[in-house]
């Protein structure tokens, strides 16, 4: 049987007696009629996978993820396997998981791969990688996204129901959009960088892939837990989602400063979404973009660039050529800059955040076009910087303001190609973000990823208790 | 008539019929009798300070610094004076008042004079100045302390009941242990930057000077003041002081990591003023402060020098000969420092504080000497850098942790010279320490400063109300 790969789908299966050996052997059928080599860097046999799967015993229903398959961005430590980054020469075994996929397996879930990603996860692309090209899971000539493109690609095609990727520049949310599934980008130091390859190690964070909303706050749940040993690690609530007591206050782009390059058919597919939201009775009021957008600027042309030269420095001085030309190009504007220019990046990011606060006030959230338009593989070959910028317009900007964000599926465009729209909020407001993306994600009839399987709603959320209990996130 | 330079004593003057013009005729008069030329940099004439305060109309209650002279250190904007931060090439006329100065005036202060300070506030001695070395207004062989030099001699002297310094390393804590005066350094953010020129942007604040903690409280109330327009800026609780609900949790430096340098009679002090902390009923417990000093190293040999660097970076290129040598090589330092050594050291930074956490964890606050010993001119003649990296033992670390920081005067050494320890706190924790420093500051025989002015207890502090507010500080 064709077993759909959600969270509630593999439960029902496992509560009607299908085993993990049969649930992994589906994993490993699936990607191999897919055929694409390119997904994942480094697996387990089917074998040793279903030995893990045997090894978590009886079905066990404390443990949220008992028997979930999810594979992993190779930038992330799974012990005994080579983390990549896709650099071969950087490679080494980890000893260790990561402390994210240690949480998974304790929480029962079954590693079945490391996933290809933009070398170093700078791009937003997913063609950065000397290991191939994922290819993109709805249309193989538009770009897979990226950098965590095999994650968003294995859960596009239902290979797994959960994948973890990584977000600083958007890396969580674009491809995310590209495959036509959920991205959830939680609020900065949420989940633990204990075993993470940096990129940019103060405005990063672990990420989650899966088909649905309901099954990536599974996975945050479990995933969200304080790390002492992680510097940047923040405690984050995580709680059982509940509805809202009353609908958000909703920020969009006004019409001067939305931006689709000419994609109509984006536009309309965005002005729908908006159209659902305020059909939830969300107020939907329109800003003033620009100040985020100078925001966004800085990732790539200010003093953050060097939080990436950390990392590459000594590979950049032994071995330059391991590392891909575009990735070189962009990292080793590093090389330039001072300790002074450093301070004076992080000065202007202070002053463009505070102007961007009264933009923000009065808002829970704001919605926006995940990407603002597509770009093929041609797009890439013929100018491989442009449509990479292009697509960071609405993602940039949000781990350096500490938001968190979640790419929400929405129907298809009026070409057949996937709608996606990202809800935004402040650090901490990780379950308003799912909440009301839950709405927007059980409106029209769609299918999940590039998978012939119909979204199922899921059970209407519980109010919230009378008795609230308000949480801060402090830095 | 002698009038006591504290706000309840010029209270009562003002009450019984004093005019603003004798105030000020003997403020004046005061520093023509110490007669340093080398506290102040620039000061109205007696006549325009006192036009200032007749300026100021009736006697107003509502104003709760009304007809208080100050004194502002000359890294501080005031309107028609120049900024010199004790580097005559980079002066410039300030065209308008610093947010802090003009809180104070708003209040009904009366501006009196700008202080002499280390080049660039960088510095904890106080003779970095091309301008001569503010006599220490205690014993004038000592070093008066620094950097802001000028304004805790100038309160020391009784010549003003207020002066507004700046604390990066330390600025504000040890010129007012030298002096036998109140530093109070608030939380980070707590008080406007605007109009003051930086040291260390990320991690200074603007401090107060007073002889007493409770002027320094209530002028600490009149200038925090959320300034938008301060990148930097920050929500900090100012409230009126109340009596704690049950006595502190204290943590002192342990026996194998506190740091005196031979000097046993300031060893004495220290613990004659834990025993009055312990006879107050607060509980005291002693933790290793050498993950603190770990941090501490960081400010002048971490990325930080980089921020002093940004300030005077086009003076470095123009005119080097201009700034004084010990401050070029400090400051210069930065030069050969990269962007990624800047976020190596924030990396290093979080780690450390991270460290530093489970050593606080359960601690209200901590009670540390505010300098591990006293050094004179002689010594910082023989050596300009090692007694000044010692001075800074206690402080160096405040900031970086972002913790607030409260010197308080506590009983003279057995050899005369004066007692300090500084309380320190979290960020936000401001009003905590000030309310258990008053009980340090009432126990023993005391002078003010260096004046002959004996302490007068204010009244008792009123309960704190049942109905508590919790008050949060997010960064």
């Amino acid at each position: 049987p064709d077993l759909t790969m959600t969270l509630p789908a593999l439960r029902a299966a496992y509560a009607e007696g299908t085993s993990t050996d049969e649930v992994l052997a589906q994993v490993y059928a699936r990607l191999e009629k897919i055929a694409d080599p390119a997904i994942f860097l480094a697996m387990p046999t089917l074998e040793q996978a279903q030995a893990e799967g045997r090894a978590l015993g009886a079905y066990d229903a404390d443990k949220p993820l008992w028997g979930v398959p999810f594979a992993v961005k190779d930038n992330i430590n799974v012990a005994g396997y080579p983390t990549t980054a896709a650099c071969p020469a950087f490679a080494y075994v980890a000893e260790t998981d990561a402390h994210v996929v240690a949480r998974l397996r304790a929480a029962g879930g079954i590693f079945v791969g490391k996933t290809n990603l933009d070398q170093f996860a700078t791009g937003l692309v997913g063609v950065r990688s000397p290991y191939g090209v994922p290819r993109n899971s709805i249309d193989p000539l538009i770009v897979p996204g990226g950098s965590s493109s095999g994650s968003a690609v294995a859960v596009g095609h239902g290979i797994v129901p959960l994948a973890l990727g990584t977000d600083t520049a958007g890396s969580g949310r674009v491809p995310a959009a590209l495959n036509n599934i959920v991205g959830l980008k939680p609020t900065l130091g949420a989940l633990s960088a204990s075993g993470v390859v940096p990129a940019c190690r103060s405005i990063e964070t672990v990420s989650v892939f899966a088909l649905t909303i309901a099954d990536a706050w599974e996975a945050f749940r479990v995933l969200c837990d304080y790390d002492a040993s992680d510097a940047y690690a923040r405690k984050v609530p995580a709680p059982a989602l509940a509805a809202r007591d009353a609908p958000p206050v909703i920020g969009i782009p006004d019409a001067a400063s939305i931006r689709f390059l000419g994609d109509e058919a984006q536009a309309r597919s965005f002005a729908a979404a908006v159209e659902l939201l305020r059909a939830e009775g969300c107020e939907v009021r329109e800003i003033d973009f620009a100040p985020l957008y100078g925001v966004a600027q800085m990732l790539y042309e200010g003093a953050w660039v060097a939080e990436r030269y950390t990392v590459i420095e000594d590979l950049m001085r032994t071995d330059p050529e391991a590392i891909l030309p575009v990735t070189r190009q962009i990292i080793g504007k590093a090389e330039g800059m001072s300790a002074a220019d450093a301070f004076r990046g992080i000065y202007r990011l202070k002053e463009m955040s505070r102007a961007a606060e009264p933009l923000l006030a009065g808002l829970d959230m704001l919605c926006v076009p995940t990407i603002p338009t597509f770009y093929s593989l041609a797009d890439l070959e013929a100018d491989p910087v442009t449509p990479n910028s292009n697509f960071g317009t609405y993602t940039n900007f949000v781990n350096l303001l500490d938001m968190c964000g979640l790419a929400v599926p929405v129907p298809a465009r009026d070409d057949g190609r996937p709608g996606s729209v990202t809800l935004l909020a402040r650090a901490g407001q990780d379950a308003a973000l799912a909440v009301t993306g839950m709405a927007l994600e059980r409106a029209g009839k769609r299918r999940l990823g590039a998978t012939r399987w119909r979204f199922a709603p899921p059970p209407a959320l519980p109010r919230a208790e009378a008795e609230r209990i308000t949480l801060a996130v402090c830095g």
